[in-house]
């Protein structure tokens, strides 16, 4: 299968290279970039030399249609939505990392991130995550890549969610990435110098990602309800960590609230619960599109404790779109996302 | 005036040892440490080479009685307990690093700490966070320093708790600390290649804080309830951030809010209110005494956000200690503590 | 292909079940630990949950002969030989991770090791550079696993002393290491608070690997001489970069130092010689088999400077113990090893 | 004293504005930067919130000739040039931290920096290495503030080179710097997902700082040679460690060799030297203005190696710096540069 990826100079475009690079099914036909037109990849990413000789391309999508049969989209929002319906009218396959279709809602989505230019698409979009919507990836040809923290904070609750263990109006996510989750645009708040010893919230109760998480999560629960979001930057360069509270409607023991969960996600390959007693760290994920969840219930408070890990790179981003494609393709799930985690 | 250090060997005990050596009343006469007992202080912390000639010594407390007016005690808690009353008897001025004296309640201590074996003592000590009891410390002979996470939590809820704004049961501290926290120990959990790239709660609804936190809130509240509290690792060196969420049970604008926290803490040197829209860094208070207190209002969910960040090892340890001396003894209360943060 | 390791508790241990349960020629049939018998391997490295499900056992060398044809030693020096001659006698093939079989001159040994009791072995060693000495690896029993700085420094000098371009009495290896290389006992000096925001050198003049790799640049230049080689230690938790000082016995461009480079190492999968002006980073080859090595000449000072990073773990330790059963046993050398740098 | 600080936006002029605010001898009446003109410093630098008042202006250097004595210039190199003259005219004292007044030869700045507009200066500007040129200093209007990587070098070598210990020839500097080298400009080589877990050489051969050094080491021993000095970028803000490599004219014990340096740095506050057998850790000289010099000798390949710490923005910068107008001022020569450094 061919497959390309528009805008691939930031950490992501590099993390889908590297993972498509080893994938058995698909051989990378192009990689576009702007700023690196007609470079080698190597020479702006050293570590794929000898892995890829593909130079990046400044190409129209028109041209791309004509040598890739699914393509990423790892562009910034806003600038999807003017890509996408190249592919979809081709009749392609697009995997869009960007927010552009995650959000079904355009009012929400404006006032969150803008004007939008081709919301007719949203119909078409199926959010990407495959622990829930699997069958409806299948069946797309525009999958919408879920965000970082929402893919951990929306995997975190599910199962307790859809058991209605929750007092819903109480849900609190604490969140905290590392520093690729800000691309690799030069500014100084990701200098090496401003980041190393540190750790701070951003953005708080501010951030785009919060109206695709409540989205999910009101789904998830069949209710409408708003929750906090606090994001916090980590001094390290891969993984996200989700530290979420919520109140118990009723009691539920730590062995029965891990079987739920084991239950829940039994059949997943890229979904593992942490045995009682034990929390993920994002170093155990890291390298991996697996999500670490482990599970805490506070008898002194009456509240349920989930905490997630994924590597943001991966099933935070890159890992998950492959996932996605592995779907819409009917290959095994885990073809070329067999890594474990790389330890330490 | 003449100090010593009872159980220098960690990084607290190198803390005080470093500020005492630069504050200008004082003269350490002594160090203790079973282990080093003999070396020169600067082959075990040759960052401290040329700033002490002082040996590590192992020496009873009655000795020590002889030689110093204040004794600091940097000890694990159950040790405390057994060499403070040699140093009251004595009429010395103690000021207790360790959990020994910071709860009121025998029945507390014992339920989350073990047996106590100088309890009496519990009505001598006054919990030294100076911006809340400055007056009493001034009093005492036995100052019980805080913990480090409970000064973080406790400094940036004071205003809001005093001033009712919170409904208390709601309240939920996440907090996340540096390494050096966990000592200077040799163990599996602290190497650099178990904690570097990583990111973990531990202790989830168990770390021993947690009575602390509560008995000071519910004494600044006037109440009786419970929190959530979250401690997390971070791989850093230094520094405690704790994002706490409450409901509020009434409105308030974030300009009331900031004036709020201002005015309450307009006397105090060592709190720092970020302007609004910005919040603390552990970064910009590293290497000072400084907690930086960050406030936010989220009009969606009727919660109030506050970040509080400290060094652990100085206001969350060392430097409140040199904070209650310098009380205690009528000096300045910044003397040997005009250090601004080293940053980057 | 049944394979065991023994001695598996460590950071070299876990690489080699990492990378083992993904090599699909292999099954690993037991892992061995005195200190964690009984337990699964994924308590002791929870970033392995899902990918093995072997406990440690603490079993006999006798009783793996068994169930194993090939087995990795990953233990200390001094250890290695009382278990290797079990597995030789037994008809097995040894790859052993020590440095007990490395040096072909027992007085060396035990100058810089200690004691050797089964040095008769010594014949049967072939020191297991694929790249230097791929056809005696091929045919024998014991493979001497290289060490990881001597692997950084041997690859780097390797086409330049063959070549004869280098004034030998001048060689100068400066060399850094990330903290893996100390293993994952617990002790002070590996601990986080000490490690980040360090740099040192230690051992100055006295690393047991200086005899090691002074051997084999010897045998490559086919004279006696010595090096100095100083060892640092890097705030990273892999890779080595080895900055190696030479004067030139003649003059050459860079341009056909690089030829020279390039063609020495042309067939070779794991080496990478960086283009012209441009030089290795460990992130680059971090979580790969890879050697990249970038190469300068002076003309001020007419000495050549060669750059060699590898990811101490996997080049330095496990990755190249993979390669070295692959060729034993006639598989594609990068069986198992395709997995690419992970960046950033 | 009043003094100004010309250019201060940066991490040097950052730690400039700490330390003079806690020098008890000045008062900072202003801090130029065309960039951030009208913002509070602590707008830009939250860690001075409280600490300093002050706003950036961007006013002309005649204008700063009239509110301060003193002026540091913390510029690039070929905007120093342009600024300083106008205080050398107004008769104020300057020290210049850029590289526009360290050499003196034209010739030689032309070739490695490019034109220079103000050579005449030449002449009166003095090396600002207080523990070789004190007295200079103390007569001068202009003081070339040393870089970094030299003032590691030069102090590690003086006593070995006045000495006439050295093969000169053979003299070889690798050296690693933490990323506040590289200044607070946004790049991508700074970002800390380009750095963390990274090491790498840059700039091999052809750093500007070579010929600085040798200029020195030339007028130490009285010759002229070149040297090999390749500078490393290491993954920790602040620091620098140079491993100095050089063949002994003469034997030497390792003890003779520490009485030698110990005696030439013995009335030096800012020179450490380490016991024999130790060596140091950038981290045990960071946030202080101390320079630790460790010493070995290697009788196998009578070689000396010497390794010299300091942190970069202190001692490398803006401390010797301060130190350097405490000269001018004749100040105590530690004035407001007494702090311990931060460990861990």
């Amino acid at each position: 299968m061919k497959t390309a990826i528009f805008g691939a100079s930031g950490y992501t475009g590099q993390e889908l290279i590297r993972i498509l690079s080893g994938h058995p099914e698909v051989s990378l036909t192009a990689v576009t970039s702007r700023r690196f037109a007609g470079k080698e990849i190597a020479e702006i990413f050293p570590s794929l030399l000898g892995i890829t000789s593909l130079k990046y391309q400044d190409t129209a999508p028109e041209e791309i249609t004509k040598i890739a049969d699914i393509v990423f989209l790892a562009l910034p929002h806003g600038v999807s939505m003017e890509i996408a319906p190249v592919f979809i009218r081709a009749g392609k396959k697009v995997i869009d990392l960007s927010a552009d279709y995650r959000l079904r809602d355009l009012g929400t989505y404006e006032k969150w991130y803008g004007k939008h230019v081709s919301a007719g698409l949203f119909k078409n979009a199926v959010y990407g995550i495959p622990e829930l919507y699997r069958e409806e990836i299948r069946e797309t040809a525009l999958v919408a890549n879920p965000g970082c923290y929402p893919t951990s904070i929306i995997l975190g609750l599910a199962p307790a969610l859809k058991n209605k263990l929750l007092d819903v109006n109480t849900i609190i996510a604490d969140s905290a990435s590392g520093v690729s989750g800000a691309g690799r645009e030069p500014q100084i708040g990701s200098l090496f110098g401003e980041v190393d010893g540190g750790f701070k919230a951003y953005k708080v109760g501010k951030h785009r990602h919060t109206p695709e998480i409540e989205q999910e999560l009101n789904r998830l629960a069949g209710g409408k309800f708003v929750i906090s979001f606090t994001p916090h930057l980590l001094p390290v360069k891969r993984g996200i960590l989700s530290t979420i509270y919520a109140s118990l409607k009723k009691d539920i023991s730590i062995a029965d609230l891990y079987s739920l969960y084991s239950s829940f996600y039994t059949a997943e390959k890229f979904v593992r619960i942490c045995p009682v007693g034990t929390f993920p760290n994002i170093s155990s994920v890291c390298g991996s599109n697996f999500c670490d969840i482990g599970l805490a219930v506070d008898p002194r408070t009456k509240r349920i404790i989930i905490i997630s890990a994924i590597d943001n790179l991966i099933k935070g981003a890159a890992g998950q779109a492959v996932q996605n494609m592995n779907i819409l393709c009917n290959w095994k799930e885990d073809t070329g996302l067999q890594m474990a985690p790389l330890y330490p």
